[in-house]
């Protein structure tokens, strides 16, 4: 029985790049019209008996093909020895045969044009390097032939409407699901049993479920593009470890985020601690959890921590509309709880505006003792003053003068829905002030008759247990909301690559300078000076004060050879310092190459900042600011997004910080220039998108920020690029 | 229908200090032995009638008094016209008569004997002036009788065990709850109904329910007083919006700490917007959110920010028993999921240690692609393999040189305990573990068949559905342990006050400084100075480089007027800044008295660090760490403890900020004097501790931490305090 439950053998080659070829046949594989099992089986426990049980009983209407040359018929259909036997279309071939098998039903399918294969066959790339290297034959032959492979060692894949059982997980007989928009994607099978098992528990309607084992050719990007062009899925469940091509994956989030999918993604190894476990226990290719954080950041996926989130989460985004804005007002019986939710929804960056003094002046008349801002708290009022909840509600969501017109309400009814004689009006009110306003999320959180959330679900209202959870889900239906209206990430269409490659050469800060300020990023003036006497005379065309620096390409960490010097006064100041710096050099490296010093004006005052760039080997340069300084340092107050990306998503950047304020002027300091920083770190961003193919890393640091008006400019900069000819992101981390 | 959800009428003077008085009657309050109904009704939906339905409908066994001058029977008990007449001892009377009504069943209580009462009525001090008036009266007279009073405006109690249901919520009738070790506390009386109808649906066993309305007199901290002694009670789930004796909530808290409950306390208020709506909903009285942090933390109360993490931490509590440490071992069968624990234990605090070698070699012996470390991935083989989870879990918490000896186990099986064949295999294999092992939490995590649930809470084994939950509930039951095995928080027993009080008078920085060496923080030597002689002549005792800063009791900013001239290098340098700065300070400010200038050695080096005190009007005087600089300031980080502490919870404020690395030396600098540090802390905790009386705040910024073994020194201090004749915490902040 195959249970490499991670994948511990996605490493294959990469698939082709181009989309025509990358979603070819998938609509035969996730839509089969005729499936056969290879390796059927008549006992419907075993992996070859599975599929074909499920689909009978569950009535798949499409033609079903067992393939077994020891049997006439299995499980009461005709059996053929072979696919190439059984004649006619075959769509899928389900392959439950020893790993060994595979390369001969490969053959077998190839003359049967079959479209795409679902390997259960464990013993591959998960196993040992025999295992990888008969798993990378068998895709190149498959490729070649023009076949699509999901697997090998998956569980395979559901379609839920088409009552499509392609897997051999005994979790769909233990009972029958909701059929829904919800489609789910984990590359773990056992995470994917799992979540089946909880969406079915949850009722969630599902409309796929799709588990991608060692991804030697089918990927989880493959599966969300697909998903995202699927007029029956509207919410992508995704479980992930790792990922081998970060351009195809943004490909697919994009095109998921502009079909107007909500995206919700677990990916594991979120800390230190669970990345060690992570490299411990799969051979997946994890990038950074930073750029993961970054890029499902900007390309509109919300990062659930935990399964109750991702559930939760998935399912107000399958149940409520998206909101035109965070404005949001809680409803309460309770005034405590009503503080809880309000406490939640600033950590959920909800906009619990008050409510219009009228309206708040007309609940008081009411009820003396309710609490009329937002949380609006009817008390237990709410019940026995006639008409009370749906006049709150109505203004709440009716916009007019003395009306709050919240773009999304939650109500807290406390145990109230719970009674017999009152629930009913209280769910009554509740659907009727949605059916008024359908295009706002509207969400009962609380405890209820089991009875009432059907009723509500088919409502369109969303129900969810704990109130703090149903603050989240808000916030993350305003974060889809949110990026559903932005323009696609620059990232996510083509960036041209700079005609010159950095790859192979070297550059002093000097030249690194000089390449940013061609960028367009604002540096400072230095010169170059090969003798004192050049320095001097360099100081004198600044303007003193000036600063000296050790210029040499081999010599990174300067001010640890005493190579910098500050605030020099005139022009005996400056030539001393470059003989001294010049003589420390020569005794701490005596066969570097030295150019000579730079000399540069004294920039004072403003806050000093560090610029970034990192290339990371899946999703190639990512920029990076955080504030500068040792403090700064040891809080690790930095944030990454993949390169490119406007001034605007730069402003978020800026905006995201924990030390925020400082930027805008503190203890009497002047607010900074934010304007020229969000540029200035856009900037970068393109010039490393368009130099990605021979940069390793930037470091800006300091960048120095000055007041409001004055701009912002690079005082120091390294730049490391690749070796020669190594193509810059073909060496993902991780790998063997 | 009284519905004054909030207490926005817990304004009250203080209750008598002594615990003895505090205590008198709560006996006769939650354990009744006759229960008199006044405004007793036949109607058994309504506030007199609900207590007596309920009660009589679930057997309470003690003596019912139906209390109603208009009828001889109800609920077909024998009725009396007052209290008096009834005759016999009367534990508690409810009161379910209007406002008005009060004072007058007073008077028949106190004729009649009666203990205590809980009074259901409304219209008091959430009200407006003249409830509060009324309150006041009314509980001024309760006292003088002896006679404790739950309420007004409340729900009431129940105690389970005893079926009593001193409440008109009709929560209760919705159906019978389970009978257990759990004991629920709440000031509001919507959330009060809430949690209990939660608790019921997640099947937890109650032993009491209390709610405290307008807290008149019986307050929270009185209730938690009363169960930290009672036997039936493990775990106390509260509920809290306000305090307004922080004194008696520490003993409170301190005697349920000792007597080994465990205590979570959901404080709504966390965030300021939270706050912000506190504020308007409620005349609770809010200490600052930090400080209620720090005392939830020093005595041993696990602050869940969420209902569901309240209810989860508090299910975990009843059904396990502490563990020895943090160790814990992460079974499971999906290494993705495996993973998503490591993740969440890591912020839970959790100690994964791997399995030893041995044990892992021979699990990798049975399962090759098994994950052995920890988490410990034994895949789908858990139930195929025979024996394979019995031989895990012993070598996982049994201890020898081949086993892990954890502390606390956690097993994620998926959705395994789904399917009927193998399930009852798993689940016997977990109760002989625990059977094994009964002093080591054993949680299981994931889906199951419900009846599962019941098997293994009467084992001893817990069930949390989501992993992620799971954790953070081991992370709760460490906190709990470590909590229990502490000494009492120096705060809980009494402080000796300082002889003499600081109140009225005003110090400048040499005498702040003066005052905390005499405490024992360490303070540089400063010399003052009337005379620009007097100043050189200082500095040369003192020795070059010195610091002169200007020394006014009047002028607490002295930097702002030009009052602070640093590294001095001679006796004329000395002379002109004391001129200079005099000048300034007289222009700026010139009716300041002016004693002169300090002159103080320049002290270099080290980290600065900024401590404080702050007196909080309920629980008093606090201290706080962080470091110093703008940085810091901007990102708040700093922490809180409430005053005095000993020198080891000091190291815990040290190692909770998140800039801590910057004290072990980063960029080359060596590692800091922390133990210096921490006594320095301590020693500032006790000056305040033993001065509350006359102290309102301390800033000590800079305190600078020298290299280890150099110590730590405070370069500047301000000290202020209350105006004279004025008690110190009179006043909480809030009342009206």
């Amino acid at each position: 029985m195959p249970v490499g439950l991670l994948l511990q053998g996605r490493t294959d080659e990469r698939s082709p790049e181009t989309n025509g070829d990358a979603l070819r046949h998938l609509d035969a594989l996730f839509h089969p019209r005729s499936i056969a099992v290879v390796g059927a089986s008549d006992d419907p426990n075993r992996i070859g008996g599975v599929p074909l049980s499920l689909m009978i009983e569950r009535g798949y209407s499409g033609r079903l093909i067992p393939v077994n040359p020891k049997y006439e018929r299995v499980q009461g259909l005709p059996a053929f020895p072979s696919l190439a036997a059984a004649g006619g279309p075959i769509d899928i071939a389900i392959v439950a045969v020893p790993a060994a098998a595979l390369a001969a039903t490969l053959e077998d399918a190839i003359a049967a044009g079959v479209k795409a294969l679902v390997v259960f066959s464990s013993g591959f790339a998960e196993v040992d390097a025999a295992g990888r290297d008969m798993q990378q034959q068998v895709t190149r032959r498959a490729r070649e032939a023009g076949i699509r492979l999901l697997g090998p060692n998956c569980l395979g894949m559901m379609s839920f409407r088409h009552n499509v059982f392609a897997t051999f997980s005994p979790a769909p007989r233990a009972g029958a699901n909701k059929v829904g928009n919800i489609a789910i994607v984990s590359q773990s099978g056992a995470f994917g049993a799992f979540a089946f098992s909880l969406a079915r528990s949850r009722d969630l309607g599902m409309s796929y479920w799709m588990t991608t084992g060692n991804e030697s050719d089918v990927e989880f990007a493959d599966c969300v593009q697909w998903l995202a062009a699927d007029r029956d899925t509207q919410v992508i469940l995704g479980y992930m470890e790792g990922c081998r091509d970060g351009d195809k994956l943004k490909r697919a989030l994009e095109a998921a985020r502009a079909a107007g999918k909500r995206v919700v993604i677990t990916k594991v190894g979120r800390t230190e601690l669970g990345s060690a476990a992570a490299a411990s226990h799969t051979a997946a290719l994890t990038g950074e959890d930073a750029v993961y954080d970054a890029l499902f950041r900007q390309y509109g996926v919300w990062r659930a921590n935990t399964v109750e989130e991702l559930f939760t989460v998935g399912y107000a985004a399958s149940v409520c509309p998206l909101p035109a804005s965070s404005r949001t007002g809680v409803l309460t019986v309770s005034g405590g709880v009503g503080v809880l939710m309000a406490d939640e929804a600033s950590t959920a960056g909800l906009d619990l505006a008050e409510m219009p003094l009228a309206a708040q002046a007309a609940l008081l008349r009411e009820i003396p003792f309710a609490g009329p801002r937002n949380p609006v708290d009817i008390t237990g009022q709410t019940v026995t003053v006639p008409g009370l909840l749906e006049r709150t509600l109505a203004s709440m969501l009716g916009h007019g003068d003395e009306q709050a017109g919240y773009d999304m309400v939650v109500f807290f009814p406390a145990a109230a829905l719970l009674g017999a004689s009152v629930a009913q009006r209280i769910v009554d009110d509740l659907i009727a002030a949605h059916t008024r306003h359908p295009d706002k999320p509207l969400v009962v959180t609380g405890l209820m008759q089991p009875a009432y959330r059907e009723v509500f679900r088919k409502a369109g209202v969303a129900v969810i247990d704990d109130p703090s959870a149903a603050m989240r889900a808000l916030g993350a239906l305003a974060f889809f909301a949110d990026a559903a209206k932005r323009p696609p990430p620059l990232g996510a269409t083509a960036v041209v690559p700079s005609a010159i490659s950095l790859a192979g050469k070297s550059y002093t800060e000097h030249e690194a300078l000089q390449q940013l300020a061609a960028a367009g990023v604002p540096v400072v003036q230095s010169r170059l000076a090969a003798t004192a006497a050049e320095a001097a005379q360099a100081a004198q065309r600044i303007g003193f004060p000036v600063v000296v620096k050790l210029c040499s390409p081999d010599i990174t960490h300067k001010s640890e050879v005493g190579g910098v010097r500050l605030n020099l006064q005139d022009a005996g100041a400056v030539e001393a310092a470059f003989n001294d710096i010049l003589t420390k050099a020569r005794q701490a490296a005596p066969h570097a190459r030295i150019d000579g010093v730079l000399v540069a004006p004294m920039v004072k005052g403003g806050v000093e900042c560090i610029l970034g760039v990192h290339t990371d080997p899946v999703f190639g340069p990512v920029v990076m600011f955080g504030l500068g300084g040792i403090l700064v340092e040891a809080m690790r107050d930095v944030t990454f997004r993949l390169a490119p990306i406007d001034a605007a998503e730069a402003r978020s950047m800026i905006d995201s910080i924990r030390a925020r304020r400082v930027l805008d002027g503190m203890r009497g300091a002047p607010p900074s220039d934010v304007d020229a920083l969000a540029e200035s770190i856009a900037r970068l961003s393109h010039f490393a998108a368009s130099n990605k193919a021979g940069l390793q890393s930037v470091d800006i640091n300091p960048f120095l920020v000055l007041p409001y008006g004055q701009g912002a400019i690079a005082l120091d900069a390294v730049l490391v690029t690749e070796p020669a000819h190594t193509p810059s992101t073909s060496t993902p981390r991780g790998t063997p």
